[in-house]
């Protein structure tokens, strides 16, 4: 036992100490990846990937709500179909696995395993679009994709990591318009009702939009060291692709036309954010609605009779009201336990010894901020979710406050260094020049995260050329 | 209109004119799947994936009621790690999907796209177990798997095939072939439950058993055709891969020892044995409770004043008893909808008309035997789900049947001929010897399917060699 109680103790990189230093820290020891031999291919262990597939079931109820429908597509991209829309090769080519051999045979058209799909879906939508009547097609697909980065990082940036990459079909730029931004305001209320995240929704610039796409939007999310991060992508692609690939469909006037095309994913990144948005120098602190286990019972001397009946009629109550549950009753200690919980970010933790039988109460101790309250047992159930609320409210606000706390208004470039410097969002009035986007991205290494929708005239003229402003764009440092 | 009905009515290939035609018919035509440009690599369409999920959330229950948790490892495997356990590589070598290139550079180990896990898995336990406290682990991944087949068909066999891919890790022997046979019983259930499909359970000779296990199981369906179907298999390791890659626990006693390995899977080719077994010269024909749409809802004579409305009614009483169900009000005929509906196979069609609505009555149609009956608008949902669940048996004692009238007793190399023509299991005793099952395959092209666990000593002597008969095994043509 004292053993254990030291491989818990051996604690973590303080947050203040060495930032990355925590996240690696975290993502190891709250169990939520290991790494495989292969640099950048993780492996999503059962505690991270549950998270994962909380994500999976709210995005999947509200795609099937608005009429999305999953499909699954081949793992590789023939070499010359990936190579039909020019701007989007560009964009993939330098990053791409490929797969030249098969059965011992050397393959005439290589094989890219799959960095994204959107012309083995353009290709299959040409067979199978011939009329208006066949449109919108509305489908999604989850799955993995393998992008050949140089420098990896735990659900940040891998050589692969799991998504879901919507693709959809539209008879008119209006309606596949709608849909952009329709996704865009899904994948927000994802942060806003399940991860305790605020996203900030805005337009990408020219520069950091999707290779073949009209125009990007982007959910950016703010990290506590102050860089942003790209958190899910919503791409409107007009009738690029449907031209490239020869997609034809009757119109209602009888005349052919190519349809309007959109494509949007969010990805296993988002558990990076819920990491580093929320968690503390004991670890991970899970928002509680995405949480795979969203309390705990530990019974306190547990040796004492009574407690463990007792803990397991605890259990029983908050598995039978829907609470996903966990009953430690193993023989390491309290102390190792409330490490290994924290660690793991449970939300609540519910502690039942001798003394609170005696007199029929419960201790509930909070993830988020520490705090312990003393309940009736009767009223435990009621409280626990009640806590669910109030926790998941407490955080977003928190996370909120700090967002808000870290847009910086400026209006030369000397503000701008300050601002970045300090860390967070520069809101900067921008000339609308790509020359300037680049000048920053050299002097700061920040780049334009987005153009918030949110528009308002903070300046006449841009910072960094003097000429006209044209447009509001939040830079910051980025993952 | 017209054209559409000419549509739907250019009809499948009759089963008994070219059953291999009529599959691959009603793959397409009710749209369960679509070639992509890759030989043998096919796009999940809507429609088919669905009844994929199916499977899943009844497996995902499945599993974890029996304490397995969801993990996802990476897709590709370098080629040193798959030569680490010697039976295993030389069994998927010639099927292997080879990367050489990654990120414009060649890669000095190549990396293969996974066929099969097992040595990503056993690495992984590598480095997570190190106490029999550490045990069992119960691992399941959800993903798809790459084999270079030569011969492909939808579902049966394919270059790329969804699967689930269990793989456990056990402290003692017996422990690890309870699981083995535990989760064979789990697959048979999910036959008998969900696909009214009846399996044969039995372990596979050595010369059928899977590439690095000591001992392989399966679930075998028997398709309309005469051939067996492999649906499913689960495999006993013992200590071989965790001995290969230095898997080790201290045990109770204080002593350092392997673990004992498991792993098991059911793939899409599920879907192969839903299809044939069921279906019909129509199309489809899919048992009720995997069935994405469970019944469809057809308003008659639609113009009508009341009709939809009425239909409309009818579609949220079956949605609000949580029946999948389908509305159609599209100008599309009747005679279409009708056609369009028994293609893909959907349980229960409900039909409206005004003269329905007048009475009071609405009539339901059964998709498995064709009959009709009418009902009182009232007790349509009743009558529904209690068709759900006649039909799901009819539908299982109609395979079962079928599996009873074709295994035929052999007890000579005549008999087995014979059966084997006749089509279904011939069911022999068999030396043991691996030269009398070559010789079987080399003269009837059949295989021991299992050696079914119900044995029975039906004769004295092999048919082939005439030495001493040690089991009773089912031979088949197989696909």
């Amino acid at each position: 036992m004292a053993n254990q109680n030291q491989i818990k103790n051996d604690a973590i990189t303080r947050r203040e100490d060495d930032f990355a230093q925590w996240y690696t820290d975290v993502c190891k020891k709250a169990e939520l990846m290991d790494y495989s031999s292969v640099k950048g291919f993780i492996i999503y262990r059962p505690y991270g990937y549950a998270i994962w597939e909380e994500i999976q079931n709210y995005l999947n109820k509200r795609f099937k709500q608005t009429g999305h429908q999953n499909v699954y597509m081949p793992t590789v991209i023939p070499e010359s179909l990936l190579q039909k829309e020019k701007d989007h090769v560009e964009g993939f080519a330098p990053e791409c696995l490929v797969a030249n051999i098969g059965g011992g045979q050397t393959l005439e058209d290589p094989l890219i395993i799959r960095p994204t799909s959107e012309t083995l879906f353009t290709e299959h939508y040409a067979k199978i679009i011939s009329s208006y009547r066949d449109l919108p097609k509305l489908y999604n697909q989850w799955c993995s994709v393998v992008r050949w980065e140089k420098t990896t990082r735990p659900f940040l940036r891998g050589a692969e990591f799991l998504w879901q990459e919507g693709h959809t079909m539209h008879e008119t730029e209006e309606e596949a318009r709608t849909e952009t931004l329709r996704m865009l305001e899904i994948y927000d209320d994802l942060g806003r009702d399940l991860l305790a995240i605020p996203f900030v929704k805005g337009r990408k610039t020219e520069k950091e939009k999707f290779a073949g796409a009209l125009e990007t939007y982007s959910i950016e999310a703010l990290m506590p060291d102050g860089k942003a991060l790209q958190s899910g992508t919503t791409h409107y692609f007009g009738q690029g692709f449907s031209k490239a690939f020869g997609v034809q469909f009757q119109g209602r006037d009888g005349k052919l036309n190519n349809p309007y095309q959109t494509s949007w994913g969010v990805s296993t990144r988002l558990l990076g954010a819920i990491i580093m948005v929320h968690g503390d120098d004991n670890g991970l602190v899970l928002p509680p609605y995405v949480a795979p286990i969203q309390a705990v019972v530990l019974p306190i001397a547990q040796q004492k009779p009574g407690v463990i009946p007792a803990a397991r009629a605890l259990y029983k109550d908050l598995e039978d009201a829907g609470i996903r549950v966990k009953l430690d009753e193993s023989d390491k200690t309290p102390g190792w336990k409330f490490s290994e919980y924290e660690m793991k970010g449970v939300p609540v933790r519910i502690e039942i010894g001798p003394r609170d039988i005696e007199n029929g109460v419960v201790t509930i101790a909070k993830r988020n901020d520490g705090t312990k309250i003393t309940v009736k047992k009767e009223e435990m159930v009621a409280t626990v979710k009640q806590l669910f609320d109030t926790m998941h409210k407490e955080m977003y606000q928190k996370a909120y406050q700090y967002l808000l706390d870290h847009v910086t208004e400026v209006h030369s470039m000397e503000e701008l260094n300050a601002a970045l410097e300090k860390g967070g969002y520069a809101k900067m009035m921008w000339c609308g020049d790509r020359a300037c986007e680049d000048k920053i991205k050299e002097l700061t290494n920040a780049t334009a995260r987005c153009i918030p929708f949110n528009q308002m005239e903070i300046d006449t003229v841009c910072p960094v050329c003097g000429k006209k402003a044209a447009k509001v764009v939040l830079f910051a440092k980025a993952y």
